[in-house]
């Protein structure tokens, strides 16, 4: 299984590019599109997206995750094996908080060069082909090669901002829910805000903190748009009021 | 073949962890998003254009609905066999236009139980893996039980409102079409609407109404945004004057 | 391969029906929605988008191209061969660059009938259904005739104008990087604008342009968006200044 995770957008070629690449450099595997409006450029933000999902996926299942403002700078391009399952992207600190947080983990530069190779692309000329490469074992000796890799200092920590905003307005903080009490008060832009189980336990329109379906603390109203009510955004802060 | 019927909007991670838990749970089938951006937590919008689009899709197609604003209440999982179909989801009416249309159907509750289910996701912990084994048959005895269900007393009338507006702006009604006559005139938004056959019978810019693709009263204009030139939105009247 | 190429946005219901109708049709292939976020209705925009993309997929693809403001109307459906690869879609001038920029092709009428054909989705009803049978080789005799067709004069030639504006807010031209000098100056909203290689190379904020992922130039800031700084939109003029 390869699960895209990108600030691509949808409708947009970029996936369907990926897609066909991955295609003609023979992933003979299901691809499914994880997220692919995940804020643009916002690498501490899609860190912290893409280690909260890595427990719902398989061992076996591969990464390919681009978020790449740097693509075309001297960045290295990476493949790591976390704890079983592999990521494919760029050496600009997306991989790292899933790393900090494994319990084993290998890196590796990637050699293997394309024919022709974007400046812009690199989603499409090079990750989507070695993410095939990899889910199919078909890499050569010298392809990958072993790299003394650590993710950056502290990068296991939790991050108390919002990190995604989802269509309904809800908010994803970087904060793992399992790190907090249950009648922990939040706050977020002036707002104070109290735990709830899921939505239908509070009236329409009220906001709350929960526990969302990926052990994230996330922050929402029900049945209204929490982003616009609070006029949260990307970076907010979340503090947490014991 | 299994078709996903959500609010869940598209770029976001809840199509793609809904495909994953198709998969590993052994989905061995085709699966299409049949639609992702319904109007969010509007269950009567959903039940209306959901039941416009069954006789598009074969028997033996899967419907996974999943608009569901109250996850984790009270409320009933369903499984629902109408016409040769299937529909999986929440039993907040959401399937009651479909099964009071059809001509016969049969309504089970969902004993099946997941390892782990979130309070806020059962699209993906419940409902998915329960569709991939109805597709492909591996349902235990027990773990669906026959239901005495019926849908909401007048559930088969049209909806006189907008149900769903798309990216060009053309709004869809709960009216079908086969209900009302050619050459009667709609009013919407204080504005009287003629009917067209299609967009190109009419000066650009000029807006109408038509039966459109699933059956359906539309409300459009020739190459323009008819929501911004109407001002209208979900839940907007549509009146037919004859 | 089957490639589709819309404005039909995502989310909505228009690609799931005609995913449904590829599969009904037995269409045995790898489908890909390369794009579904065209400018609505903008044909000369989606004919230059689609020239530039048909050398990153390989001989034997199909594109679906559904840009179809005149559905319904006494436009042809054709088939066009164009240097091996195959196009589905309306006679409206979507498929005239690809003909006319291509070493050789042959364009055909569409003779075969749904049993059903609505007056405003022929992607579903008519497209969708020859696509399936073109890549699967089943047309019968007379189901596609032989036309003579020509792209309109001039066809080949750049389009100085946005045509495409991504997530991102960066904006593609229709006018082919290799046509221009790497040291030119465009006008774009009264903003001169320098090449660079690739965002990075520059601060961030500062706009530029540079030769796109798929060849043609495009108007981008380093991690910004572009088109609320400039303010563009599809149609706006790219000035090439030597």
């Amino acid at each position: 299984m390869i699960l895209t995770v990108t600030d691509f957008g949808v409708g947009s070629p970029y996936l369907g590019h990926m897609r066909s690449a991955l295609n003609q450099s023979g992933a003979d595997c299901e691809v499914i599109d994880l997220v692919a409006d995940l804020p643009p450029y916002s690498v501490p933000a899609a860190a912290h997206f893409l280690a909260s999902q890595v427990r719902y996926f398989p061992k076996g299942a591969l990464f390919l995750v681009v978020i790449d403002p740097g693509v075309g700078s001297e960045r290295l391009p990476l493949v790591l094996h976390a704890d079983g399952q592999w990521f494919v992207g760029p050496d600009n600190g997306v991989l790292d908080v899933v790393a900090a947080r494994a319990q084993q983990f290998q890196c590796y530069r990637i050699n293997w060069n394309p024919s022709t190779l974007s400046a812009t692309f690199h989603g499409r000329d090079l990750f989507a082909p070695v993410a095939a490469r990899v889910v199919s074992q078909r890499l050569q000796k010298g392809e990958l090669s072993r790299l003394e890799w650590h993710p950056e200092e502290g990068a296991a920590a939790d991050l108390s901002q919002l990190i995604y905003i989802d269509h309904y307005g809800n908010g994803f903080s970087g904060i793992r829910a399992s790190s907090v009490a249950d009648d922990s008060t939040l706050l977020c832009c002036g707002e104070r805000l109290n735990n709830a189980r899921t939505y239908s336990d509070l009236p329409r329109g009220d906001n709350f903190w929960y526990e969302n379906s990926v052990g994230l603390i996330e922050i929402a109203a029900n049945q209204q748009n929490a982003e616009r009510m609070l006029n949260f955004s990307i970076g907010t802060t979340v503090e947490i009021l014991e």
